[in-house]
């Protein structure tokens, strides 16, 4: 545990080091960051060493670039929810003239943006949404389905906490079935998640969360979802030690997504989807956090875990 | 070699072929496909390959998001040159009243995008752009600087050709520094990337390249930058034996990333700069095409290569 966890600032503390060692660099955009060797090899291997844990439950694996077809997205339900969070994606589709216009504007630092009109994708917002269109407008074996997916993720949320980027990794298991069967998946993954972080060397804890949902009706739907207990997080110190910062996010959709979908049931009836995601940066950042900056002198339980 | 490479429509076999293979999965955006597992874990190797083959550079490595600061892309000059191919990043920062008028807009499949002014971020046009930002407004040691960069990048050129993906990825390293040594570094890659290419078994041939620049002004630049010698290519067959991919491109740049961005060499003068790129997912379909769809049928030279 590093000294500055304790002393009452420890975020911005926690914060200047990263950066003063170049762990992670600043491109001059809020949550926007370059990635060290020594930062992104750590990812890589959390990456690596989730899928190992979970090999044996033999999910599908499929990978998916950082942008999402906009029509999934629109069908997703995420526009409801989330606007503010949405990153949409458009390009130039005018005249030479129009483009000279757009020059100009740069210039000055003007807004050329309208003359960008959305495109036909938008960045994924979560790892796991371009699975639901995967299984769209057709019938789930009887087993179900379990796949596992990783990509980059977007979040317009500019913030100086290193925990919370707009651009970061994601690596979920997605499971859609009955109702039965993925609640009783969801319930296995969260002692299962206990025992991950605990390997780890962090200090975890279940909480009951709420996604942050936009507008007015939005604190109607968080109440909601945590009364029906629709979201679990594993939280461990990041930013600081008051307020921990989600590493493992737990969600159950009940039929949002099968709806949405219309991804049935081998009975006949609407799918209930589970998600279990790693927050992979996240994960990094709360090991150089919780055993220092020194990787090679981390335990030798945690370097075992992570091929070190 | 496989049997469809000779009949006249090569390009539409292969794309069938891995479609119905499943390596590649439509999403219904053309240019943006999910990845099997056996796809992924070929690009990751080829990643992984040129990292190693490279380690004796003694590049410094750094990675980025798939996003790129705005004010960065402008100062770039990427679109003055290609703006029909850039991707920008946008995000809803309207009311209650203004989300439910988009929400309706998305409803009657409308347009909603402008609810959606431009973010701070554009999409990574080519992995090596962050790079001159690292680089901006300083004086290079008086051996220049050599990074390696890889990272997913976008570009609007929605396509059936699988080996021009909207998103993909880039494996670069990027040498600044003086006009003597950064011209001797780039011509020592050309023999250098064909012997990579013949390593994997390829029929790669050396190409004299020109990028698709924007406009009727644009022409101008692709005669100058042929008559310079400014970018090279490594193509091989992907969708047509007649019309090869590149799947290397060497690139030198003269001053323009070195004066846009402020970066002068020891002795005080504007910066030159190189790249050279590998197309990792288009090194992947090529090794397919070449090799056939049975990975562990492929050559014990080329196996032994990606460590398989």
């Amino acid at each position: 545990m590093l000294a500055i966890d304790r002393d009452g600032t420890p975020a911005t503390a926690f914060r200047a080091e990263v950066i003063e060692r170049g762990l992670l660099t600043a491109t001059g955009v809020a949550g926007v960051y370059g990635r060290s060797d020594l930062f992104e090899d750590t990812v890589t291997r959390i990456d690596r060493w989730v899928s190992s844990l979970v090999s044996g439950d033999n999910a599908d694996i499929v990978r998916f670039p950082p942008v999402l077809n906009r029509t999934h997205f629109e069908r997703s339900g995420y526009l409801d929810s989330f606007p503010h969070l949405a990153g949409t994606v458009h390009a130039f589709a005018g005249s030479e003239r129009a483009h000279r216009e757009v020059l100009e504007s740069a210039q000055q630092s003007g807004d050329w943006s309208a003359a960008f009109p959305a495109t036909a994708v938008v960045l994924t917002p979560a790892a796991c949404y371009p699975v639901y269109p995967m299984l769209a407008d057709a019938a789930l074996p009887p087993q179900g389905r379990l796949i596992d997916v990783m990509s980059y993720c977007f979040r317009h949320e500019p913030s100086d906490d290193l925990a919370r980027m707009q651009s970061f990794r994601m690596h979920e298991q997605v499971r859609a079935g009955n109702e039965e069967s993925v609640i009783a998946w969801r319930e296995r993954w969260v002692p299962r998640a206990e025992a991950f972080t605990a390997a780890l060397g962090l200090d975890g804890r279940v909480e009951l969360a709420s996604d942050p949902f936009f507008g007015r009706g939005g604190t109607m739907l968080a109440v909601n979802q945590r009364d029906r207990r629709l979201k679990l997080e594993i939280v461990v110190p990041i930013a600081s030690e008051e307020r921990p910062t989600p590493i493992i996010s737990l969600n159950y959709h009940e039929d949002h997504f099968g709806t949405a979908f219309g991804i049935v049931t081998a009975d006949g009836r609407p799918a209930h989807t589970s998600c279990v995601g790693f927050g992979l940066e996240r994960m990094a950042l709360a090991l150089f956090r919780r055993h220092g900056f020194d990787r090679p002198a981390w335990p030798a339980a945690v370097r075992r875990e992570l091929g070190l």
